[in-house]
């Protein structure tokens, strides 16, 4: 495995394997690598001949009362795991090789960027597409790889590849939990003992909720309240809400189409999100593309 | 000659000349080709061994008073002067294959969108960036060419590619005149006789300036002023500066880095604009890049 700190140098490791025609695939990630991560790169191996790791905690996607400064890194043990889990290329730019002076282009999403994370976090998903645009174009990747625990950027970052046309699949892996069913996340590792117990409540809703659906229920309303139940435990609830997966407006009742059941909130000062896809066993209607 | 109207289309077309290792040369236009347009072909079958041009009249770089229905349009020429001048692609794409249904991730410029037409035009550039950004990736082209006339554009596309990181080279090309100075333009036919003669004042004052500037004159205000002194014959001025090439912010005084005159006015309903970079032939400051 190598580590590359600088986009030139990237370019010029991948260039041999692009002129072989070997297909490139990009895990995009901000470090503190967990198994969601790596399932992720699993997938990548599988799917493609060369993977790239990027690590790059990208401070346009963070808000000025947001976690950036403190957010957890470990690039040694980054490293590591990458290497075990047969990643070819680690890429870790400082922030002024993403960032040069006199930056000022961004990719500023839609209406997608509007509802759930993107009603508490000013400016957050410009950040994430405008980062995500840039790492598929210094990469020049054939597939990047998400996991579904970031539902909204997930869908934003669909969209802007069929928006901008670029020239990538994006491929959506399923959230990768804990034994006990809390999603992973670099940020769990913020949770004091007693905060971790009460997180559990977030999948405890979302799966409760889950269940109904699984057993006919259809109403939106009473989806919710199934879920809502469990979120006592919650400081600070955000939001808990079922949107339509396509578009992430709000799901109409009863459901017919792929919806999400979404919830953000505070356990002490962290905050964590998490979501159930609820879709029937036959297929959806769906938008066309 | 192959004519195309699809992204897909497009890309199966070009698949055989990039697994080839063919360099790919991108010429963006509007269609109602000039000379203007055919130099920057020339310059693309020089550099690149597959030359595409697109004409598409974009419709989100046109705000809602400005000339979008009216756009000079003649598909059938255009596409007699590509196939003359030894275009291997016309990517000629409707508005609902370019802006499907749901699309909304634009690419929005930052400072260097705000002066000059960005005062005048709103949104205009965003529109640019977004489009070009789209055919660049739908090409996946390897060079682009620019013609300098759009000045303002030429210095946010170049940003953009820098700050996005698309793997392409931007070359940009003088600009073309009429036999008496006027910038070749495709408004130019919307100017009557009368019109006509009245807009060659814009040329006639970037001309006097720059005569000054090559006789050793480096006052901004002294070398606005002659210039100023020929715009009689225009209705409107919209603008009339001179700006350091590369920031586009009002050029300091005297001059010692490349500085370009810049100007945009109405004759009739006909809005024009037009420029000219003063540089010493000795090589200037630059700012790093």
């Amino acid at each position: 495995m190598r580590t590359i700190r600088s986009v030139a140098g990237l370019r010029g490791a991948l260039a041999e394997s692009r002129k072989a025609g070997k297909r490139v695939g990009l895990v995009p990630t901000m470090g503190y690598l967990h198994d969601g991560h790596l399932s992720l790169v699993e997938a990548s191996r599988r799917q493609c001949d060369v993977t790239v790791v990027s690590i790059f905690v990208n401070p346009t996607q963070f808000g000025p009362n947001e976690d950036l400064s403190t957010y957890p890194r470990n690039f040694l043990r980054d490293e590591e795991l990458c290497r075990n889990a047969g990643v070819a290329i680690l890429f870790a730019p400082e922030v002024n090789e993403v960032y040069p002076a006199h930056f000022e282009t961004f990719v500023e999403p839609g209406e997608l960027a509007k509802p759930l994370c993107g009603g508490f976090r000013r400016g957050h998903f410009r950040g994430v597409a405008t980062v995500v645009c840039k790492l598929f174009n210094m990469v020049q990747a054939d597939a990047a790889f998400f996991g579904q625990k970031d539902f909204q950027q997930c869908a934003i970052v669909r969209r802007m590849v069929t928006d901008l046309n670029l020239p990538i699949e994006i491929v959506i892996l399923p959230t990768v939990r804990e034994h006990d069913g809390l999603a992973m996340s670099s940020r769990n590792r913020y949770l004091g003992e007693e905060e971790r117990r009460r997180a559990l409540a977030i999948n405890r809703a979302l799966f409760a909720a889950a269940d109904e659906f699984r057993s006919g229920m259809r109403d939106v309303q009473k989806l919710i309240a199934v879920a809502k139940q469990h979120l006592q435990p919650i400081d600070r609830l955000q939001y808990l809400e079922l949107v339509d997966s396509e578009t992430l407006k709000p799901a109409e009742s009863p459901l017919r189409r792929s919806a999400a059941l979404c919830v953000a909130g505070y356990v002490g000062p962290t905050r964590l999100i998490d979501n159930v896809i609820m879709e029937s066993p036959v297929p959806l209607e769906r938008d066309e593309e």
